[in-house]
C-alpha cells in the first residue's frame, strides 16, 4: 500500500462492468472507461483525427435510428461490422478523411454498455494506450479520485484492458498524487511489469486477441498498443464524447 | 492457450460471485470454491480436524435459529466472532477437540455467500492451499470442466484467493488433462508466479492481509497459506459439507 505522506487521491481499477456497484471509492471521483480490444482505441483515434464529437449508444436500434436521420454511425457485433453502419470498431476506419470535423454516432459491444453503466453523477473520460501519456497527466491535474473501469469481454475479466489499468495505475501512483488500498490496481501493476517489453508476445495469451485473429481483425493489435499517438482526452459529458486537448498538444 | 493434443477438460477462474453469471463454463462442471482468508481455510482446517459435517448457512438469522436448536455454530462479520457464536472464523478455532465428530453451522461475510451463488445443479468444494495438493488431484480424477469461484472481498477481486485460483489452475494445467481459455486464469497464474516464493512478502499488498493486521486477527496466516496439511476434499452436498478421502490420506 502506497503511503503518501499527505494522502491525496485514490485510484481504484474496477475489472468489470458488472463490478462497478461494488467500488469501494464514494462521493466525487473521475471514471476512467477502457475498452482496449477496441472502442476506446478507436475513439481516441477518431479524435486525433479530428472528429467533433462522438455520440455513444447502446443498443443497435437507437444506432439504426441515427443513421436514417443522416448521421455517421460505427457498429459492431462480436467484432465484426453491421451491415447498416459506415465503420465497424477498427482504429484503421476512423482516418482524417473520413471524421474530420464530423458528429459520429457509435455503438459496440462491450464499451458503450460500460459507459451506460458508468455514466451517472461521475464525470467519464476515455483512456487508451494511445492517450496513455496524456490521460496521466490529465488526470494528475484534476486532483480528483479516480476509478478505472475496464470493459472486458462479455463482463469477463480480460487482459488487455488490465494491462492497461496497470499502466495507468503505475503513472498515477508514481506521481506521488495517488494511492491506492484496491487489490485489482495491485494485480493489474503486476500483470503490467509481467508483460514487460514483450506485450506483444504476452497478449498471445488474451482470449480477445485470438479471437480477432480469427476474425482476421488483428491488423490494428501493434498501433493498438502504442502510447504517445495522441495528446487528446476524450471527455462524455452526458450526451456526447468531446475532447479536451491537454497541455502537450496546445 | 494451452492446445492440448486431445482437448480435455477446461478451467475457468471467476474472480468474484458477482461474475459468477457471466462464467463461459456451461453443462456439467464443478465448482471450487475458494474464500483464503478465511471461510474455506477454516472449513478444511475443521474436517482435517475430524468434524463431521458442516452445514453452511447465508444469513445470521439462520446462524441463530441453529444455535437455538443447539448446534454448534461458527459465524463472524467483518473478521469478528459475533457474540452468539461458538466460533469465529479463525482457523485456529477449529481445534480437534472442539470439533471432533460433530456437525457445525457456518455463517461468513464473504464465503457463505459465494456458496449460495455457486450451488445449484453443480457439484461445489471447498478449496485452500491446506488441501491444494489432494484437490488438485481429486479434481484431476473427476474428469469434468472446473470452475474456480473466489469469494473475493464484499464481492470486489481480491489478490489471496487469485493466488490460490492461479496456484490450482496452474496444478491443472501441468497434469497435461487440462486446458483454458479464460483470460482470469492466465492472469492468476502470472500473479501466482510474481508472488513466487516470497508469498508471505507478496501478501503484503492485499487489502484483507492489512484488514486482518489491524484486527490482530493475522496470527493465522502463515498457518493459511502452507500447503498439505490436509488430504481431504469438502464436498457440499446440496444441503451440508462433507469429506471426501482422497487417495493419499486412505
Amino acid at each position: 500500500m502506497v503511503q503518501a505522506e499527505n494522502p491525496v487521491n485514490t485510484v481504484e481499477v474496477c475489472f468489470s462492468p458488472v463490478l462497478f456497484p461494488e467500488i469501494l471509492t464514494h462521493g466525487d471521483f473521475i471514471v476512467v472507461l477502457v475498452d482496449i480490444l477496441r472502442a476506446t482505441t478507436s475513439i481516441c483515434t477518431a479524435f486525433e483525427n479530428g472528429v467533433r464529437s462522438i455520440i455513444p449508444v447502446a443498443t443497435l436500434e437507437e444506432a439504426k435510428a441515427w443513421k436514417d436521420r443522416g448521421y455517421l454511425v460505427a457498429s459492431e457485433q462480436d467484432g465484426k461490422k453491421l451491415d447498416f453502419a459506415d465503420f465497424g470498431n477498427s482504429a484503421f476506419s476512423f482516418s482524417r478523411d473520413r471524421v474530420e470535423g464530423k458528429t459520429l454516432v457509435y455503438c459496440t459491444t462491450n464499451g458503450t454498455r460500460a459507459l451506460e453503466v458508468a455514466k451517472g453523477s461521475n464525470p467519464v473520460v476515455i483512456g487508451s494506450f494511445l492517450n496513455l501519456d496524456a490521460l496521466a497527466s490529465w488526470l494528475t491535474g484534476q486532483n480528483r479520485n479516480t476509478v478505472i473501469l475496464c470493459s472486458g469481454w462479455k463482463n469477463k475479466f480480460c487482459l488487455e484492458d488490465s494491462l492497461f489499468a496497470g499502466a495507468l495505475t503505475l503513472r498515477l501512483l508514481e506521481t506521488g498524487k495517488f494511492e491506492t488500498a484496491c487489490d485489482s490496481a495491485r494485480a493489474s501493476i503486476d500483470l503490467w511489469k509481467v508483460a514487460g517489453t514483450d506485450l506483444m508476445g504476452y497478449l498471445e495469451k488474451a482470449s480477445h486477441r485470438q479471437r480477432l485473429r480469427r476474425l482476421k481483425l488483428d491488423d490494428v493489435i501493434p498501433y493498438t498498443f502504442t502510447t504517445g499517438i495522441t495528446a487528446k482526452v476524450p471527455v462524455f459529458n452526458g450526451r456526447e464524447i468531446v475532447a479536451e486537448q491537454t497541455k502537450k498538444s496546445e
